[in-house]
């Protein structure tokens, strides 16, 4: 059960907390759609990786297993890739762009701070743009918060994997202005 | 120098992130003006000191100072209510109530896994309702985004704490709505 008492218990994770608190919900859902769905040179996949990896490594398990659910969906992928996700895609299975940004991401989470200015010229030198260094950066910082709002108030979330193959569909395909209308 | 190029240098922290980035600014703005300003059952000031000390813990002098002076302003204090915010208001100038959501917020700054049922029951013995716990954990959760976001890139911003008491001002009767209009 939840820290706080929720309007509706059944539903999981940010879900329950979006549904709770509309005022809240609407610059939420605002900014994940701004950062995750809207036009960039990044892709829509390479977005909800980045995402999802925070999420990993602030052991997030709703926020992990929806926005690497969602990334699956991208990629055309199923389960086996929230593995692929945790591992940091050991096999070289994306690019060498992504992957210094996915240390900045890193980074980020660990604190502002910790990122250097040999961690950006690497992202550069394989060809990141500063929009995308800032987008990287931006979407690492806002899953260090979605992921705190979500475990700060205890909120519960499927165990399996599979469970939120359907929401990773969903948000894959509809993005996530709809997450902000009551249920 | 910011870590990548800002389309106004001379503007500190956030301000120039949120000038940089107008798409991105909007719901970072509104989210800011809905934890902060809109109606609450917790003070203004409150919310201020709330912020202020997450962004203290995660050594962002940027967000600590400019949070720390809009709570000043709110109280009608000078630059030294900063150092009482650095140190938790040993003297009892705050309530029990809002020193168990300080409380709340520092384990949600750590992580949110990190509030125990223990901390939650404390701030209902102290009087908090739910509303103003969900209220707290989004509070510090987003404050763990915007103090990545400034320190992540990188951005310069003034030493000296007297800088920042014309911009809490500013924060105080103004608002952030007005931040994530381009300069």
């Amino acid at each position: 059960m939840a820290h706080i008492a929720l309007k509706d218990e059944s539903l999981p994770g940010i879900v329950g907390l979006l549904n709770h608190n509309p005022a809240t919900a609407k610059p939420l859902c605002e900014l994940a759609e701004v950062l995750l769905v809207d036009e960039n040179s990044l892709s829509k996949g390479e977005r909800e990786i980045i995402a999802a990896s925070v999420s990993y490594w602030n052991d997030c398990h709703f926020c992990h297993n929806s926005h690497g659910a969602a990334a699956a969906a991208h990629a055309g992928e199923g389960v086996d890739f929230l593995d692929k996700i945790k591992l940091g895609f050991p096999k070289g299975e994306i690019s060498q762009k992504l992957r210094s940004l996915l240390n900045i991401a890193q980074k980020v989470q660990q604190g502002g701070k910790k990122v250097t200015k040999e961690d950006i010229a690497e992202a550069k030198a394989q060809g990141a743009s500063g929009s995308e260094i800032h987008d990287t950066v931006l979407i690492a910082a806002a899953f260090c918060m979605y992921n705190r709002y979500v475990d700060g108030l205890a909120t519960w979330a499927p165990l399996e994997n599979e469970a939120y193959l359907p929401m990773g569909k969903r948000l894959a395909e509809q993005g996530y202005l709809m997450e902000a209308v009551p249920a």
